[in-house]
């Protein structure tokens, strides 16, 4: 083989949920079908580690001081929507329900990764519900994911808000639109039994 | 979000195998925990491209004029091996039982998706058998792929090779090593059927 192809596989397996298959397939694409989409990917990914950075007020990814929904006059300044990822945010975004402000915590709580309440910027988020910005925040909005580390986090975020006066809510759990009862696990009826209205 | 991710984002999806959701978490997890990851595959990704080319006998990838198995003086010349990828060429040699030489076919026919005998190097295969090296080629065994393409594929070499009086084996099909006869699928138990010893 090639020197410069074995650590093309290996760079192309530092990114997540790509093994050494998956990789060599990735690498003789290139080479063999695409090698102005191997430059235009290099391209890429140099432009954005140099110029993506975190938003000032709310933490997702901008290339500007503070990102577009931050700077965005129209939207609501009292409701502030915390969640994981910038992918959730654009997820809840294209429901087209909210029109508060986010919070993105670009992570979980997960303790057995050794990810602690700093890495999740909660001393951000907390500074920022206590700054100016934050003297109009009537509710925080949790929607971290529904799975043991999402839970966890919107838990301990729930406790050290509520200790400072904040209102906070949780999106619902039930039963997925579209879902036949049968299919649905057991907990999560439980949990719409339970929250019925 | 910003415009370097988004480019990121639409360059990654030029990788085989990814759409727009693998793509995003794998932008995000380089930008936010592994930004010299990125520059590394960055890198790589142009190294590659520039040094990467194929073998002049046996069509593999390698950096060289000659690649390594071609230019190795201890296999067996009167040899050919005739694989679709060099992951194929790759998994027969971590067998250890062959020690010919290969011609690697960077691809398969596929006349659904415009791949004709000219995308796959047959002419250099014919053009290698007839030149200095072939004249002492014994046998070719045809290492294509066990699916309709790879079978085709070997049907056209097949019949190029036998026209010019080449001798021409073909992979045995059969029951894989370590399965339950239950569970093998009908073709490939009559194949081993018809083709017991």
């Amino acid at each position: 083989m090639s020197r410069a192809l074995d650590q093309l596989i290996a760079a192309l397996q530092r990114l997540p949920g790509v093994g050494v298959k998956s990789a060599s397939r990735m690498a003789y694409h290139l080479l063999q079908h695409d090698p102005q989409g191997a430059r235009h990917l290099a391209d890429a990914l140099v432009q954005a580690v140099d110029q993506v950075r975190h938003c000032q007020r709310c933490h997702t990814f901008t290339q500007d001081e503070i990102c577009d929904t931050c700077a965005d006059p129209a939207r609501d300044d009292g409701l502030l929507c915390v969640v994981e990822t910038p992918a959730d945010q654009a997820a809840l975004e294209r429901t087209g329900v909210y029109r508060g402000r986010y919070f993105v915590l670009m992570g979980k709580l997960s303790p057995l990764s050794g990810v602690g309440p700093s890495d999740i910027g909660l001393e951000k988020l907390l500074h920022r519900l206590q700054g100016d910005a934050g003297a109009v925040v009537r509710e925080v909005v949790l929607a971290t994911s529904f799975t043991a580390e999402g839970e966890a986090t919107a838990h301990v975020i729930a406790q050290l808000l509520k200790s400072r006066g904040v209102k906070v809510t949780r999106l619902a759990r039930g039963v997925p639109v579209g879902s036949e009862l049968e299919y649905v696990d057991l907990g999560t009826i439980a949990h719409a039994y339970a929250d019925r209205r």
